[in-house]
């Protein structure tokens, strides 16, 4: 084995995660490890609380980073609520929803799917509907922001008809939360987890989460044990909760910690509302320059996620050939279609610091290029349009 | 609120974990992020995975790192092995073991513990006669190095035991990997699991794992689904698996494998002999140390971990205000006794980067000072006893 020390390359990151991370973030999480019960980290980890909280818009004191990727976030909201026998009804408009069904089969729950089309946000009518036909539903689950599809459904309406038929509301922020308004107690949600690797543009492996008082009270009245002792809340509160002595449950990624409490200093720094008109800004950019180029957006307008843009693949396009030639030539990352769109759309993402007018230039200007290199006709002038777009969104 | 970055002080790192991180696996961490799915990025994977298994000392396809930390290994040993209604065999010699119970409690199974005194090694002829007793137990599981009592169990023997009678083994080597021989081959083990922030000198945030071919036969024709769709062995297996393209599960904690990467490069150019030789230096030392002042092993010199070092504290010694002015006067950070064994011991880590004369010494040192302060009466000539014994043991 001829081992050597990893030196990435130097990628624009803008596909669907991990997004750009700023030097911050990098610089904060190379500094020296610290126990994970010493009192300066209990600190620290008290301040993160309190900005995670201020980045979700709430005042849950269950607020804290599950020591994992998302998908364990959204595993720990599920296997602290579900319990076998429970009913949740799970909307599925792309791959985040069909993974919510799963984590209720394994929680030994019954999930009732109510599916809306790729590309589509959630059908609220639809999902009044089921609820009614399924009294006693423990609870409703939905992604605010479907990664895999660039769409957003409209999560205070959903947790409303959630609390209005006595459910509670799970919901996936993992590519919301610092891009898009979060409003989980205007919303009324009782479950919430997202990721770090989006719009906080930080490394992954940490994925906040913020449970309320309600979701709270359903956890300790559980009748059964919970499936999962790494994610078992009530165990996690001895560490987390932040009153006399921290009990240990499990070793803290400390470094990892360090990076998302610096990203969440510098979203606090630009302020929530700052940072959302911002990815406006280069969203309206992308799709002046994309429909300059002749390009469709999958998506809606009206239900369009600014952070990630599904653009379909126009017929005659080689579409795994662009981004692996704007990966090679441009060291450039863009996200392919997963599940029903495979081979049909590109993903393109402009998530925390890469929600920038230069990314989105870096970006048309390649794709022009390599469309033009692999001999599709492309109209000119992507960057100006670009430009003026975000001009006149700032404006 | 008033968030500011954190600038974590500079401590030295004599705890259960984490343990002392080298500045060039800070570095790795810092460099910049790529993505999950880059071609670059599956060539570090790869390689990982590889310096894993000379680690590991196996030939297990199956070995690559979970995305959390050991909690979470343990965790996927047994989610992934363990179905509702499976015996498991269960030896409880510390805080690990008891874990254990309840994770294989979680998973629907039945533990039949087999109790250990803490600070004794697990009781081969005591399991004997359990595996004797219970016959079709689907596991045997142990703790190789118990962090909480600093006592190593004979590995080799107890999956011998477990293979004989036809159960797997389940393996927890989280303390014991890079800092004593772990041969996973040799012992013929079934699932074993470990974590970064011990002896390989990493933060914490990841568990390496390893599967024997027999443990992912049991994986592939189990009766029913694994609870935990994020620790689901045969869904990993598509992102891990290296063979044609990688298939998305979750996100890997990109950064934070640029760090295990480093450190596992670094314990391969020292090779894993040397690695262990030097804890057991750093060992004989402390031991040396701590017997000129006066102070006893907690547990037996035949079943000693070199890496962890449970130390009794004397009567009328005040074990935190010791612990709590290394910190404060010292910067230097030990471990409090856990569960039975809260107040009666310290435990001192010598662990990876930590296994050093220099970071006995400083220790020492300090301990005098401090017991000193606080009215306790220490004989002098700690550090010359560390010094000799350092040098008897290298030569």
């Amino acid at each position: 084995m001829t081992s050597s020390s990893f030196e990435p390359p130097r990628r624009v990151l803008m596909g669907p995660g991990p997004s750009a991370v700023h030097q911050r973030v990098l610089d904060a999480m190379a500094r020296p490890t610290i126990g994970h019960l010493d009192p300066a980290f209990s600190d620290m980890m008290e301040d993160l609380k309190g900005l995670l909280r201020a980045a979700f818009k709430t005042e849950n004191v269950l607020t804290f980073p599950v020591s994992a990727p998302g998908s364990a976030g959204m595993e720990a909201c599920f296997v602290n609520l579900v319990e076998p026998g429970d009913t949740v009804v799970v909307c599925v408009n792309g791959v985040f929803g069909t993974r919510m069904v799963e984590n209720v089969k394994r929680c030994g729950g019954t999930p009732v799917v109510v599916a809306d089309e790729w590309g589509a946000p959630v059908d609220l009518d639809k999902v009044a509907d089921t609820l009614k036909a399924n009294p006693g539903v423990k609870a409703l689950a939905f992604v605010h922001a479907e990664t895999s599809t660039g769409v957003c459904s409209d999560a205070a309406a959903l947790c409303r008809l959630a609390t209005d038929h006595g459910a509670l509301s799970i919901v996936d922020t993992v590519t919301s939360l610092g891009g898009i308004p979060v409003e989980v107690d205007a919303w009324g949600a009782d479950a919430v987890y997202s990721g770090t690797q989006k719009c906080l543009s930080c490394p992954p492996g940490l994925s906040p989460v913020t449970f309320s008082k309600r979701a709270a009270e359903v956890v300790e009245t559980r009748q059964t044990t919970v499936r999962s002792w790494f994610l078992d809340v009530s165990l996690l509160l001895g560490y987390w909760k932040g009153e006399g002595a921290r009990v240990y449950h499990h070793t803290a990624p400390v470094n990892a910690l360090y990076g998302l409490h610096e990203a969440l200093i510098m979203l606090h720094e630009e302020g929530l509302e700052a940072a959302w008109a911002r990815h406006v800004r280069a969203h309206q950019a992308l799709v002046a320059g994309l429909e300059v180029m002749g390009l469709q957006m999958l998506v809606d307008k009206a239900h369009r996620l600014p952070q990630l843009n599904a653009v379909r693949v126009s017929d005659g396009i080689d579409e795994a050939a662009v981004r692996t030639r704007l990966l090679a030539g441009h060291n450039l990352e863009i996200g392919a279609g997963l599940g029903t769109l495979a081979g049909k759309v590109w993903r393109i993402g402009l998530m925390g610091q890469g929600a920038d007018l230069g990314y989105v230039q870096i970006f048309l200007m390649a794709l022009e290029r390599t469309l033009s290199d692999l001999g599709v006709r492309v109209p000119d002038g992507a960057e100006d349009a670009a430009h003026v777009a975000w001009g006149e969104a700032a404006g």
